[in-house]
């Protein structure tokens, strides 16, 4: 549980910092960032959970995400750990959406990722105690998003924890990973191929399968060159109508997959999600 | 004066580009970004200049600078220059503060630098030119703003056109550059010992020689680490109060040198800016 603080920074009212740590859950070392706004009296404040997409690490929303004014304005703590485990010692790939920085979410079952690839655990077990440990977090009101890989896991987590996080969103996610290439590669890299196991992975199987949250927002932008192929939110357009889940879909006309897009729209999530904590 | 766009996206309602021509001024390749916000009935926008600070690119303020939300709010164009010309055959220097990403917003006048290091005429006149032709700027309503080294750029620049520029601004500028290393090192290395040449690229000197604007806005983070030895604002505020100069000179108590400071007050310059404009 001993945190090394890697950096910190006065930032719109509150206090932008990086830390490390030696995690159980993947075996090597984990960075992490966190903003926590000023709170006068101490008191604990609502957490965002940030998951990012492929190649990210922490650093991408920290320093193109555009967070913290809203986060300071609301009161939210904003935390962005890694996408995967990384180091010498841990498997890798040579192309982008597999091995480091691609984590996928997930807890590898085969036998050569299953050592160091076990996001799932770290992202729902092991650094939620290191926050709260660490940090003046109302762990009682919590909310998900993230995107492209990182919304498919929050999609994925906000799914199987719905008493957990009020309030689940993402920016152009993969809502279906066994129904498109990125997600057949990473899930049956990791899991194996038997599809059943993917299902709960993938946001669209998990609805079918009977999990429900209250709502969804997810904006999408429209010139996305990876919505056709790797993203097709009407699947999940269609599994929330059959299953009752008020999905906000927002299709952002001429927004692409970048940063450019995430922060433009961060603010309204974060609002939205501080309106649910 | 043709123009390569090298990549443009949407963001916060406008179109964040970036862009590359050949210039005259520094014989080089030079790369620039330039937000536009949408304009339905095409109307020409006020301009805002921002000059970066040493080791960086067009890219640090582009992707960190937190800039577009309010341009797009206010009806800005902002545009972000490199801060040297770059290349193969561009002398450079070991150290960060010297040749290529510290061009110092001068011409150099020293043998091996003066066919490249060209930025003052590349920042005052080439480019405005460039982006008159291609965007749509309101060349008659012009602010400049700039952090560090680039605050030391927009204050001479603000100083030596009055006339063009009706706001200035500056994030943690060297305001006195022949009086601190980094300024005595650039500008010796440009321009050459004799210390006379470099009173117009000194914004006290400029002052102290007679130079005018009616107001500057600077902030200043109190934990910046080169508060003491490289920046000393009150060089500035002695100038200033002695020449009848109205700045507003805000220490932020705990913020330091990085793009965390510079994001956090982007909007209040830019609202400063859009007030005189």
């Amino acid at each position: 549980m001993s945190l090394t603080t890697v950096s910190t920074a006065r930032s719109h009212g509150g206090t932008q910092g990086v830390y490390r740590h030696a995690s159980a859950a993947t075996g090597t070392d984990m960075t992490f960032s966190v903003f926590v706004p000023d709170s006068p009296r101490g008191t604990p404040m609502p957490i965002i959970w940030y998951l990012s997409g492929l190649t990210c690490t922490h650093a991408n929303v920290t320093d193109k995400g555009e967070y913290r004014a809203a986060c300071a304005e609301l009161g939210l703590i904003f935390v962005a750990p890694d996408t995967s485990p990384r180091g010498d010692g841990v498997p890798d790939d040579l192309a982008y959406d597999f091995g480091q920085g691609a984590g996928f979410y997930v807890d590898a079952t085969q036998p050569q990722f299953a050592e160091h690839f076990r996001m799932w655990s770290y992202i729902t077990a092991e650094l939620p105690a290191v926050v709260a440990a660490n940090f003046p977090a109302d762990m009682g009101a919590q909310g998900i998003m993230g995107h492209s890989m990182g919304g498919h896991g929050a999609l994925t987590i906000g799914l199987t924890f719905p008493d957990r996080f009020r309030a689940v969103s993402a920016f152009a996610p993969i809502v279906a990973p066994g129904q498109v290439p990125w997600g057949e590669k990473a899930l049956g890299g990791y899991l194996g191929p038997d599809r059943a196991a993917w299902r709960r992975h993938d946001a669209v199987a998990l609805i079918e399968d009977g999990a429900r949250v209250p709502a969804l927002l997810v904006d999408q932008g429209d010139a996305d060159t990876f919505l056709d192929s790797q993203l097709k939110p009407h699947l999940l357009a269609d599994a929330c109508a059959a299953a009752g889940i008020d999905l906000n879909l927002r299709l952002q006309p001429g927004y692409d997959h970048s940063y450019y897009f995430i922060a433009t729209f961060m603010a309204d999530h974060l609002r939205w999600h501080a309106a649910r904590l």
